[in-house]
């Protein structure tokens, strides 16, 4: 598919050097290219790796830690704790390698994390050839990888220098929140960003109660506030809107920042909804994301585009709102212009990157198969996904890790239970 | 576990001539058993099958055929003239073997179904070993299989007459909708259904046109009228129900009718919301059904079962409400009830049915393992099932079919696809 809603058949995409250097009818393809390597795929479609936009991966390591509470007992009891007792070099390397092969075994290509220990997590992925958009925490409280506001900022900087050319890791600014993060510290950021056109990326309009304590506090909404810093603009990714205004609305356009939706952690701690048909219809880039497991409790993003499309339409009581179509392209080219990746990927287009992943649609569950999208979208496909590339290099072949230990990881993920559930 | 909150390690359970004989430790077992088949399963969870309380089997051959769309075109432009043209005994008899198969590799192990031939559905379902509740279909407008109502309800009594004593499949009256069922019919059909001592399934209060309508028609709401016909009782699964007012609730706890819940169906469709947490607090028995592939697209109640949970908390704003254990208890031991069938299965009891599968939990989407109930609920575990056995008969057996062809079943669907997308 050249654009989303192009479904090709008996056709061919020919890779070379990590890019995509042709896109023609297989009979062609056959004439003109003599590959080293071919894949014959009949039953399968071949599309755009997925793009998750917002996450938490090394949190992978806390899925289903404590489920079903209310959300200021979840994060003051449960989360904050055990993330302040156990957080540091190794638990984001494993917690963020879990979470890698989750996302490449469910036909994710490319991710953004926000997480202490980003250097960790830009290394891991650099190391297992997966794209990520490292967004850097800027917080005012102490953790074991910076103390102050201008510590994180200092780290930050050091890691943006560390991988200014690197192919795969992008390094962007990621203030936790206008309530976490000072007017002095997010008025740095701003200007930073601004300097080295880099991207940040902001937790915004979570929950109805950020709104009211920062009306209260700011005279405006959360959204108005930074805009009025100087904040919004393309490379701005606001994470969650789950309330809009008309007035957010314009803002959005106008400035023309990015809309994160992550549909299972809004719904599974009770956050409210985000509008994106509405959002879409008025213009607006709005992509997915599956945020940490601990939200959510898995890193599927076939199953975000799913409940993204089922809440979309039970929300606006019309049952053609947010359509397959729309939903895929949420996932996939939207992510990446979300993510300001647009011309490199996203898509299959000539000269993109080799980021692509096959599923099996010869199945139990997704046959009869009048229309492939909307399998895609509704049909559970994440298990399907065979092969995932990036850049031309097999990361999932045949649904196997190829530059991750499965069973490595898995014995990890339990080190870490007996150590976490133990204490 | 023998009552679904409780998680037992180290514990066998114990069959013999399709019943559950003894749940006990697993060192006890090896001392006082002698048994001639052994499964050793360390990493896994064994659970009571799931129990989907509502669907249209023979509709998966609709998958995906006409999404995205307005509910009234969706059904007169797409559905119904293609149900016109297509239905007969071969289209159910090969969409409901598609059905089961999608079913039992996702762990359910006893559905219920609402179509047209309805004899075909039984007959499929003892063949491949399954249990099923077939309720067949009551509506005035004609079908390939009746053209009265009066003659659905005589094929459907020599169906009754045919299974009276079959262990595998019960049969329920399955009048349509009362907008599709004259009051006489319905009258008939609840004289019918005490007189034989069986069940009733309906859709109901699946919109709020239908309520509004009701209210216009005859005074007062459907659940209402439905009482006044002296319809309500615990044989009376009433689907849908997202319209749901106080004088309902009184209604339903009363009367004890069970409430099916497609949250799947109900979002896509955009129908509205069924307050289950509310309802289940009230005492009133809420278990689940994933509907019809073509409004769906999967019949994976675990997905149910996610996805009942995330509205739950998304639509109060609580993210306590609807905890995982009440997840699996609406799929497990609340449907068994709901079909009337609560004291043969549903649960690990002894004496009850080995109606059993075992879901792998030593992979990547599930680790680390704090909370199993949490995983099953919130990580996709569909895909994890292993074993599915019903009655101790052995149906599924490491993720593959035993008494179904899978490479059969999508050849016909890919044979339906043709004719009906080619037509």
């Amino acid at each position: 598919m050249a654009q989303p809603e192009q479904v090709l058949t008996q056709c061919s995409v020919v890779v070379d050097a990590g890019k995509i250097a042709a896109v023609l009818p297989t009979d062609e393809a056959k004439r003109r290219f003599n590959a080293t390597t071919e894949y014959h795929l009949p039953d399968y479609v071949l599309m755009p790796g997925l793009v998750n936009t917002h996450g938490h991966g090394a949190m992978s390591l806390l899925r289903g830690f404590a489920d079903d509470l209310p959300l200021q007992e979840w994060l003051s009891d449960h989360i904050w704790p055990t993330e302040e007792r156990w957080v540091g070099e190794e638990f984001v390397r494993d917690g963020t390698e879990l979470a890698m092969a989750e996302m490449l075994l469910s036909g994710t290509t490319c991710f953004s994390d926000m997480y202490f220990f980003p250097d960790q997590v830009a290394a891991c992925a650099r190391k297992a050839g997966m794209k990520t958009q490292v967004a850097f925490p800027v917080v005012e409280f102490p953790s074991s990888w910076a103390r102050t506001a201008e510590q994180y900022i200092h780290k930050g900087l050091e890691l943006y220098d560390e991988y200014k050319t690197d192919a795969l890791v992008d390094i962007a600014f990621g203030p936790h929140a206008i309530y976490t993060v000072s007017d002095d510290t997010l008025i740095k950021v701003i200007s930073l960003t601004g300097e080295l056109d880099t991207a940040i990326q902001i937790h915004l309009h979570e929950t109805a109660q950020e709104i009211a304590d920062a009306v209260g506090k700011d005279g405006c909404r959360p959204l108005e506030k930074l805009h009025r810093l100087g904040a919004l603009s393309p490379q701005t990714q606001c994470v969650h809107m789950t309330q809009i205004s008309d007035a957010d609305i314009e803002l959005l356009v106008h400035t023309g920042a990015h809309v994160l939706h992550c549909p299972q952690s809004n719904m599974k701690l009770a956050s409210g909804f985000c509008p994106t048909a509405q959002l879409l219809d008025n213009g607006i880039n709005v992509a997915l994301g599956t945020d940490g497991a601990a939200s959510n409790n898995s890193l599927n993003l076939f199953a975000a585009m799913n409940l993204a499309a089922l809440i979309a339409k039970g929300f606006s009581g019309d049952p053609a709102t947010l359509n397959a179509n729309q939903a895929l392209t949420m996932a996939t080219i939207n992510g990446a212009r979300g993510l300001g990746r647009g011309e490199e990927m996203g898509s299959i287009e000539v000269g993109k990157a080799a980021d692509l992943i096959t599923i099996d649609m010869a199945t139990i569950q997704t046959q009869p198969l009048y229309n492939p999208l909307s399998q895609l979208v509704n049909s559970d496909c994440s298990r399907r996904v065979s092969n995932v590339w990036v850049d031309g290099q097999l990361l999932v072949a045949d649904g196997e890790l190829q530059t991750l230990s499965q069973a490595e990881i898995i014995n990890k993920a339990r080190y870490w239970q007996s150590k976490i559930a133990g204490a």
